[in-house]
């Protein structure tokens, strides 16, 4: 009943926006144009610490250079607004400090910069709804925040929203061992609810570099997917059930918690990658797979990449249900991490290959889950015997890293940084 | 930017069914009410052939009686509009034929009964584009329909619907070893398939006991679950991509092959499980995963329910990465079984059992494996020691299955029916 009653009123509201043209005027701003620069952005944020890009960057469409123009309809903030976000939030959750803004109103790669002078911290739902409310009987901007990691500025104003930030809403409401669901508030840090499954015995099915501080609900919002999309897929997969707001301050109550229910219209997908433009997520039900014991880590090289391909298909294939990632890496990308970090080296020897491959396996039985792969070249294809679980190739290259301490110099740096490392627990098989 | 294009046309389409109130006037009915009746009829499915129920019921939503009437604001088909189908799609495309449109007309359970006087059966995505343009510029009702093996009465005509049958849709258009992505047409049978996955080394994500008349379109459309849902998630996870026309005849692009592609709104979600309500599905891009060796099953009983869910927790726990299906039974489903087919009968001892689980493995490692299961009670709670994995539980009291041929006798037929067992591989662990 619940599900339907959100079918009707999303009905209502898209048609609403709709009507009111939310390409041209919208609460939420229409972020897509942000997103189509991400490659670019990373490959800057890579050699942000060379001190080759510092300047703040303007937005634009994909290659296009227009610059947004700030809709004149939305209305500039009043006294009688912060008064009204006053006596609904309380005085501490009604940010105007100048220094907190400074910090709300630019990205974590420091490329963008609003110029917000009010930042609200909900607590709850309603008062999301409350805020939402009264921005869309005022015409005030809004724009959704969470941790503000994102890298193509997706979280910070463009030009003097409102930021709401969800970051006061971090209960976890339920936790079902049986079934593995957890529901929580969208303002939950990643690696909180990480360390809470952890005691659980579970694990969540993403795990990002930006977990210290990255909330759930910027996560879904943004369909982030991390080094676990291979094994547990996207969270379209796993994200059970939502909560939003929509902009006319509606919620829209579709936590559900049941894997497949297929009862009306999934509208939650809708709202999974949305990045807060429809509506501010503000609880999530998530499927949790329980912790897997045995976790192991090969790197390999090859010589090209049709050899890569190769080796993804036999990873699938050989190792099948046990793998849990397959990182790539291009020569390019390998050197850019041996110069810019102190005390990396290649673990492979000297001679330069064009491309690298880290392959990571979990599963629940450690004596038997050997992320091993036999040395292997074209004129030595056959299998080697010493146990374990291996990769045979015909054509391919491969050199195989077989050591704890080579591998952490080097595994996962390009996706995670170093200060996730730790996560990772590397255990060979001695050769 | 297909893809923009995509979502600026949904939206203008969206926009223009929610103008015309979908609810009241549409070209597609509104489907909903019939799959709130799902569960009710599952079970008089099961009893069906016994002869207790044979009249063809009248649809309600939910719980309430209240008869749908037809639109009166809907055409009805005349001489010109067939001349219009045949021109378009070749005498053979249009059938008016009785005998065949009785069986169109009737859903697999023979429970409803609609009056279409029309089958068109588009062989292209450009027909069915035409066909919807031209039923939307005169008004005329539209049902679209697959296989027809649904047990909701989805896919046949509530009145006089023209009925769009996609069958002639099979082409096998493009099949990625690499990547597992299948690209195909929304016609192909789920079990043809299957057929020719299996001999590029990959299985369908989902199998179901329809698979030999259901196709991949009416799959997508109602979301369909099946066997391997535990294991390999719902059609959302699976689906890459589709293409679908919409009412008004609107083609819309979504056929990507991105596993993980989160630019703008993720509008095929829409599409999954919206019963052909939003639009047709014509073509299907779906991720398939390598086909592996080694499959095993069990049967156990557990005399409470609360051992039922401790094993499944056990289950995912211990067997992990390997598990593959997780089905449960009650003392009422299984007499249901065993009194409605010859030749069946209960594999565990005589004493009356109050549940059954079904538990299946499939890995990449057949000595490995092993849904091997330890025979256990309140009074042995230790692990045995020869060999596979086991599942140790306290406090459950577990019957171990362990032969081929008894499991061969009672496996799955619950949910797929005798015709779909040579499909199991079944091997078990001789103890």
């Amino acid at each position: 009943m619940e599900k339907w009653r959100a079918t009707s009123n999303l009905r209502r509201s898209l048609k609403s926006i709709l009507n009111r043209q939310l390409s041209s005027v919208s609460e939420f701003r229409y972020l897509n144009e942000k997103r189509s620069c991400q490659s670019s952005f990373n490959l800057i944020r890579d050699c942000k610490s060379l001190g080759q890009v510092n300047a703040i960057q303007h937005r634009c469409f994909s290659s296009a250079s227009t610059l947004v123009q700030r809709n004149p309809s939305f209305s500039t903030l009043n006294s009688d607004d912060i008064s009204y976000f006053k006596g609904l939030l309380g005085e501490k959750s009604v940010i105007q400090d100048e220094d907190r803004l400074e910090t709300v109103n630019t990205d974590w790669m420091h490329k963008y910069k609003g110029s917000s002078k009010l930042l609200l911290l909900p607590r709850s739902t309603e008062e999301v709804a409350q805020i939402l409310r009264y921005c869309n009987s005022r015409c005030l901007a809004v724009v959704p925040q969470g941790g503000n990691t994102g890298l193509v500025g997706g979280s910070v104003p463009v030009f003097d929203e409102v930021i709401v930030n969800v970051s006061s809403m971090k209960n976890i409401i339920s936790f079902d061992k049986v079934s593995g669901i957890l529901v929580c508030e969208a303002g939950c840090i990643l690696e909180n609810l990480i360390s809470f499954l952890d005691n659980q015995g579970f694990i969540m099915p993403l795990d990002l570099g930006a977990k210290g501080s990255c909330q759930i609900g910027g996560n879904v919002s943004t369909n982030a997917g991390g080094l676990r999309l291979v094994r547990y897929g996207s969270l379209h997969e796993n994200v059970l059930g939502l909560e939003a707001v929509l902009a006319n301050g509606d919620v829209l109550d579709m936590l559900g918690t049941l894997r497949k229910d297929n009862t009306g219209y999934d509208l939650k997908h809708l709202f999974i990658g949305s990045e807060g433009s429809l509506g501010i997520v503000t609880k999530v039900s998530i499927l949790t797979p329980p912790k897997l014991s045995s976790v192991n880590i090969a790197f390999l090289a090859c010589n090209d990449y049709s050899s890569c391909q190769k080796l993804l298909m036999e990873a699938k294939r050989k190792l099948g249900e046990i793998l849990s990632a397959f990182e790539f890496l291009d020569t390019e990308a390998m050197n850019l991490v041996l110069h810019q970090f102190d005390g990396v080296r290649n673990p492979l020897p000297a001679s330069m290959h064009n491309f690298y491959i880290l392959i990571e396996t979990t599963g629940s039985d450690e004596s038997y889950n050997r992320a091993n792969n036999s040395k292997e070249d074209q004129r030595n294809t056959n299998k080697a015997n010493d146990g374990g679980r291996r990769i045979k190739l015909d054509g391919c290259k491969l050199h195989v890293l077989a050591r704890e301490q080579e591998c952490r110099s080097c595994g996962w740096l390009v996706r995670t940084m170093r200060r996730e490392f730790g996560h990772w627990i590397l255990r060979f098989h001695q050769r």
